[in-house]
């Protein structure tokens, strides 16, 4: 499937465009009316404009220019508007409406003949049962959703299979200031299922990592092995462990499947899996946005005790191992530190001082690391923010993460400007050591059979542009 | 011990004041310069005045008139000027300083002396080694942090060990819009330890829940004792599950003791146990603003399916049941959305529509149900934010609780709106399921010996008011 004409258009036809407030063919169009090409409103009972966008009555007057159209019309009417736009030479659609294989049998058969039609004319169709998707770089929101443009550009693509579930991360993203390159529901996933999307946003250079929300899938093996084979790196949140089967298949027509089975799949293939929607979006921050680290061993610096053991303990707790320090590392504690006469691992500077940042260094340096968090609460007189460890990915390879607590209002610009040089930055202590716990596992997963990490990189300006925002 | 003069002083001295920005002296003094009340600058040092306070140079000059010192001063200095202090009259101490059981041998001496010197005297003292506390409800914050003053009052009073993690979860509370009626650090619990700060609080008309970070305490007994003891509905996050036993010594002095032995002695004397600081805010902010449920059985009405799918599968994992619903509720279900032929739990509206608050309404009146989860996204064309459903935990004596996603900025003022009327609201499919979670915690394990629930409330304007502030 060519994905080209489904998100990244040329032009646009909302068909069941309305100019009654409220209704979904009214909202969608109010979400792609600024669109930079021709955006047709489709209704045969359609007058003058809405949002100053003329109505057309057919989409046959209209087709052959347009790329995508999202159908705002009725399930029953579904299979026979994809005709229409199929033999207009529409080349891709979304389908709003539920009522389809989700329902019962008739939604079944209906989904059938959509399906039909979708393949008679090489139709790319997204859903049915969703709420369309954002690309925030193009400016495009598909949606029927209230003001989905405050959801910014970034370096993380979603593919939800759930539309609520892709709003609740998008909107979770816009909490935290972070952006993202796409936001994809999948819904019934009648024609398109999770393997496309997952290689689209592989070739899209604007993304530096893949999150999947998964209820489940016929053919869960081929998602998986998409995600073997891509470099983006992949993150999984599997939902279903208990018993929501019945709530699930009514809801996108799935069966949530095993869900040990679905882990398992996941880590084999190289991805590893979180328990939150949270968690998932903080992954993929991290993986974004920080080099893969080389092994388990985290070096913690810590500026107060009591969250440090909170985060020591949390990053035991998901497998992660707090070495010993070298003995340069600990003589650099010692000079820095000199009341301490050994250096511990998480190093605990009781309270942060001038030298913190030399701390931080000499910890990122250590080769018994393979990655550093960094806790410092906001506390303006006691150094915060911490300076000078912006340069360590870069000059070490290793991933910083900061991590902190503080009013928002106080902390979100300092956060800004590290996630900008390349340190991923997370609120309260267990959302940083959870974000370490996936980059240390989706390292040990892809260092499996000897394979190296499928993705090296460090920082670069690009990445950190669009992965801009705060934590 | 009172501890009056300690948390609701009249006076206060800061002993090692200082003129000096960034010194403990200077922030600590800036803090509370803005007292209602008498506040000393105490330096032998120190000439005119400090935030509009003049110097004096000895705690003799004013001790009579002082209820609380607070002690900027270094370790060593420190049994000397308890004595100095409870010989001139001073009531209450804060010992700022790190350096005593945490640290060595000799700081066991140093702490030993500090202790004489306090209970020679009669000195309430709380530390050493903490960053002070702050109750918002007084404008009081005696701490050495930046603008602690964003802490805002409510109905939730914070007991962490570690200084930290006080501030942690004050932040935390900052950035979602809640208040404290306390927030107390304990550090080395030197003469203070929990049970005459938890007394304190279940005193203290607004204080609702009391939230407990434990790291470890010599007597772990008396600390459930009291919780068990009172009124006000405790939850708790003890911390050390995996090996960081040396790292919380080293902090506080105290061994983390046996992790499964504290989540079972909490257990056994009627305190939920939480795994995160975000998870104990969450339960404070549900067990001082919501009904305890009578059961475990939880009705969810949500407007997307995914989110709610999510939830029912979390709140599956914590315990509870989403048992099947009354027949009266099932036809009401069946009125409001004639599509469906039979009712499910949890109820999916598919997308909120104008019965949906009756929806809620029927759940939470079902005989079925002892408490509602209600879920539904930012979207104000799909009626965001719902109506009708604040009167409910008054009307059923059941928590309602309220989850959404959506950006702060558009969100923020409804769900306070929601909040002042009785129910909690989270953001986050995740953290919705988990804060109703630890209340049917609380409830369950307060109903155990047919011991009815410690504490029946409905909302009223007065909590609701302290509790303010938004999801």
């Amino acid at each position: 499937v060519n994905l080209r004409r489904l998100f990244d258009p040329d032009s646009i036809a909302v068909i069941g465009a309305s100019a009654t407030e409220g209704k979904l063919g009214y909202e969608a169009m109010r979400n792609v009316a600024d669109f930079d090409g021709p955006c047709y409103p489709v209704n045969p009972h359609g007058e003058g404009e809405v949002f100053g966008r003329e109505f057309v009555a057919s989409i046959d007057e209209v087709g052959e220019r347009v790329d995508l159209a999202m159908l705002a019309v009725p399930a029953p009417a579904v299979p026979d508007v994809i005709d229409e736009c199929g033999e207009a030479g529409v080349g891709a659609a979304i389908v709003f409406a539920g009522g389809f294989a989700e329902v019962d049998e008739e939604g079944e058969a209906l989904q059938d003949r959509l399906v039909e039609a979708a393949e008679r004319h090489d139709v790319a169709l997204l859903g049915p049962n969703i709420s369309g998707y954002f690309m925030p770089h193009q400016d495009l929101y598909t949606s029927f959703a209230t003001n989905p443009e405050v959801v910014e550009p970034g370096n993380v693509a979603v593919i939800a299979q759930s539309g609520g579930l892709a709003h609740s991360l998008a909107f979770q993203g816009v909490n935290e200031g972070w952006g993202f390159s796409g936001v994809v529901p999948l819904g019934n996933r009648a024609v398109i299922d999770f393997p496309p999307v997952v290689e689209y946003f592989d070739a899209d250079p604007r993304t530096e990592a893949i999150l999947l929300h998964v209820e489940g899938t016929d053919d869960a093996r081929a998602m998986v092995e998409t995600c073997e084979a891509i470099e983006t790196p992949v993150a999984a949140l599997p939902v279903g462990e208990h018993d929501v089967d019945d709530f699930a298949a009514s809801h996108t027509g799935a069966l949530t499947g095993d869900f040990d089975l679905y882990v398992g799949g996941f880590h084999q293939y190289g991805v590893p899996v979180v328990r939150s929607t949270t968690g998932l979006l903080d992954a993929g921050h991290a993986l974004a946005n920080a080099p893969v680290p080389d092994g388990a061993n985290v070096g913690v610096v810590t500026g107060q005790a009591g969250p440090g053991i909170v985060i020591a303990d949390r990053l035991q707790g998901h497998g992660a191992s707090l070495p010993p320090l070298a003995e340069e590392t600990r003589e650099t504690i010692s000079e820095v530190l000199p009341g301490m006469t050994y250096a511990r691992n998480p190093v605990d500077t009781g309270r942060p001082m001038p030298g913190f940042s030399d701390l931080v260094g000499a910890v990122a340096r250590d080769p018994n690391v393979d990655a550093v968090l960094v806790y410092m609460l906001y506390e303006e007189a006691a150094g915060f923010p911490p300076t000078g460890i912006t340069d360590l990915p870069e000059s070490t390879g290793k991933p910083v993460v900061f991590v902190t607590d503080g009013p928002r209002e106080a902390v979100d610009e300092h956060l800004a400007a590290m996630e900008s040089a390349g340190v991923p930055c997370f609120l309260t202590p267990e959302r940083g050591a959870d974000a370490v716990a996936a980059m240390l596992e989706y390292g040990r997963l892809n260092r499996e059979d000897d394979r190296e990490p499928r993705r090296e990189r460090v920082p670069d300006g690009v990445d950190a542009t669009d992965g801009g925002g705060s934590g």
